[in-house]
C-alpha cells in the first residue's frame, strides 16, 4: 500500500504511529536485509617478477567481479546469479587460471573444471575436463538447470555445451604464451627431479554469497594444475571438496593442491564443523586448512556463514581475494609473494 | 621369540605362566584381531522376471566376492587389497552394473566409474567416464598408487591405463543384449514422458572392510545410470559422495540415485555424524538415507565403523549385499523386488 503524501519523509516508525499501529516499536522497524559477497583468485601468490601492468589487470578483474556480483545482490538478486556473475568476470579476464588463459596439461591443452551450488535447495552443477568452453561456470549452471545430472565430464560435457547452444572456442582462445612457458618449465622440472612434482595451482577463481533472501551459494572455476595428466580433475568441480553451499550453515570455495582437498572433503568438512561441531566459520575454516597443511596439502579457502560473515584462510604464502557487502565497500587483496 | 618345544600345544595363558608372566590372566590373553568385510551389488532390486539362472549367477558373484576379499583379510591382508579384490570379482561377473555388462549411456556406450580409498592415510584413486577398461577398480588403484592425482576422467584416464600396461577392451566386451534392450526401453520412456526420467541404477557394486591391523577401506564401481548423458558421472567415483574411508571413524560405499548422493556428500556425511555427531554407525547411516529419500534421492549404502560393525540401509525396495567377518560366516542377501 502506498503511504499517503503526508507521511512521506517520515521515518518508518512515525508512519506506523500515524496509522495507529502502536504495537510496532521503532526498534522493530525492519532494516534492509543484508547481503555479502566474497571472491578469491587462487592461493599460491603471484610471481615476484610479474609486470606491474599484469598485477593491475588482476586487481581490476577482482574489482569487476565484486562490482558485477555486488550489483545483483544489492538489487535483490539471488546469490546463485551473483556467484556465477563474479566467476564469469574472472574467467574472462585472461589473467587468472580459469576460462581464458589457464594453465596447460602435460600435452599442452587447456582442460577446465567448474562447479556451482545453490544453498537453498542444494541443487548443483559441475563440469570437468572440458576443453573448448570459454565460461565453464555457465556450462555448470546449465548442467544444474537443464539436465537431470550434476556432473558431466570430457567430450560428453562438450557435447552438452553444443546441445545448449554454447559456441565452442578453438584451442587458440585458451592457450597463452605465458602458460606455454610455465608448462615448459614444469616439464623440465619433472624431467630433472625424476618424478612429477606438483606445479603451482595459483589462479583458481571462486565466489560465495549470501543474498537478501537469506540464500547462500558457491561457485568455483579452474584450469587446474600446470603439467597435470590429461583427464586430471581437481577439487574445484567436486561438490563437497572445492565447492559447497548449504543454507543456514555455510558456503565455501576452495583453492590449492586439489588432490588433498578431495581426499579430505575440505568444503563439506568446514560446513560439517559449523553444523555438527558448533564452530564459528573462522575456526572451522582455519582448522581444516591447518589440518590439510599438516598432511602436505597447501591452499586456502573462503567461507561464509548463514549471516554473511566471511572467513578467509590460507596456508599458501598469499591468496588473491576480495569482498563486498551491504554495509562495507568493496576491497581486494592482491599480494605478490 | 620362538617358544621352547615344551610349551608348544599349551594355551597362550599356560605358556605365559611357564615364563612367570603372572600378570597376564587368561581372560586378558589376546585373541586374533577381528576383521570384517561387507559388499553390495546395488540398490533398486532385481527385475521380478529375471530368470532364476541369472539370480543364481548374481548370488554366486556376491559369494565369490566375499570369499576373495575374506581370504585376504583372514590371512592378515590389508582392507585396501580386500575391497579391491571383492569389487574386481563383481566387475568381472557380467551380471551386475559394473565392469563387464554395465548399463549403457544414451548413445549406447558403456562408461564406467570407480573409486578406492584407504582409511589409513586417506589415499584415494578414482576414474570416471572410462570406456574400455575391464576392471575400473584396478585402474582407480593405479591412479592412487602410481600417479600424483586422485581423479582421472575420460580419454585421459584411458591414456593413463595404456601407460600402465592395462589392455583396453573393445566395446563388444562391455555391451550385452540385455542392456541394449534396457536402454531402448529407457529411451522410449524418455520420448513418451517428454522428459528424461531417471532409470534404474541397480547393480552398482561396492565393498568396505576392516583388516586385522585396524585399517578401514572402501571401494565402489559402476556403469552408472542407463540412458545417462554421455560424460555423466555419478557418486561412485566421488570421494565423500559414493566412497569414503577414514580410520577410527568409518568406511562407506553407496548406491542409488547418484546426483542426490553427490549434492548431499552422502558417504562423508555418514562419517561426519559418527565423528562429530557422536552417532552409532547404524543411526548415522539410517539418518542420511532417510534424509536423501525425503528430498527424492532413493538408494542405499553399506557402512562400517572402526570396530567392524556393519550398517546396511536402503530406501530402495531392496539392496543386494553380503557380509563376512572373523567371527561370522559369509551370508548374502539377494531379493527380487
Amino acid at each position: 500500500m502506498a503511504l499517503p503524501r503526508a507521511t512521506r519523509g517520515l521515518s518508518r516508525c512515525a508512519a506506523a504511529a500515524v496509522f495507529g499501529l502502536a504495537l510496532i516499536s521503532c526498534s522493530d522497524a525492519p532494516s534492509p536485509a543484508p547481503w555479502a559477497l566474497a571472491i578469491h583468485g587462487g592461493a599460491g601468490g603471484l610471481p615476484k617478477d610479474l609486470p606491474a601492468a599484469e598485477v593491475q589487470k588482476i586487481r581490476e578483474a577482482l574489482e569487476q567481479a565484486l562490482a558485477s556480483g555486488g550489483a545483483l545482490l544489492e538489487t535483490g538478486g539471488s546469490s546463485l546469479d551473483a556467484v556465477q556473475a563474479a566467476v564469469r568476470v574472472m574467467e574472462g579476464s585472461g589473467v587468472l587460471n580459469a576460462g581464458r588463459g589457464p594453465v596447460l596439461n602435460h600435452e599442452g591443452h587447456a582442460e577446465l573444471d567448474a562447479a556451482i551450488m545453490n544453498g537453498k535447495d542444494r541443487a548443483a552443477g559441475s563440469v570437468a575436463g572440458v576443453r573448448h568452453v570459454a565460461n565453464p561456470i555457465d556450462l555448470a549452471r546449465l548442467v544444474m538447470d537443464r539436465s537431470r545430472h550434476v556432473l558431466l565430464v570430457g567430450a560428453g560435457a562438450e557435447a552438452f555445451a553444443k546441445e545448449q547452444g554454447i559456441e565452442l572456442k578453438p584451442d587458440e582462445y585458451f592457450v597463452t604464451e605465458r602458460r606455454r612457458r610455465q608448462l615448459e618449465r614444469d616439464r623440465q622440472g619433472e624431467r630433472e627431479a625424476g618424478l612429477a612434482a606438483p606445479s603451482s595451482t595459483a589462479g583458481t577463481v571462486g565466489a560465495i554469497a549470501l543474498d537478501r533472501h537469506g540464500n547462500l551459494a558457491a561457485a568455483t572455476s579452474t584450469g587446474g594444475m600446470s603439467n597435470k595428466h590429461a583427464g586430471r580433475v581437481g577439487d574445484s568441480p567436486i561438490i563437497g571438496a572445492g565447492t559447497f553451499a548449504q543454507n543456514g550453515v555455510c558456503a565455501v570455495s576452495a583453492t590449492g593442491h586439489g588432490e588433498y582437498f578431495i581426499r579430505y572433503t575440505a568444503a563439506a568438512e568446514v560446513c560439517a564443523r559449523v553444523r555438527l561441531g558448533k564452530l564459528g566459520i573462522d575456526a572451522a575454516a582455519r582448522q581444516v586448512i591447518d589440518e590439510l597443511k599438516e598432511v602436505g596439502g597447501e591452499g586456502g579457502l573462503i567461507a561464509m556463514d548463514a549471516r554473511g560473515r566471511i572467513a578467509r584462510v590460507h596456508s599458501s604464502p598469499t591468496m588473491l581475494s576480495g569482498r563486498v557487502s551491504a554495509s562495507a565497500p568493496a576491497q581486494v587483496v592482491v599480494e605478490t609473494r
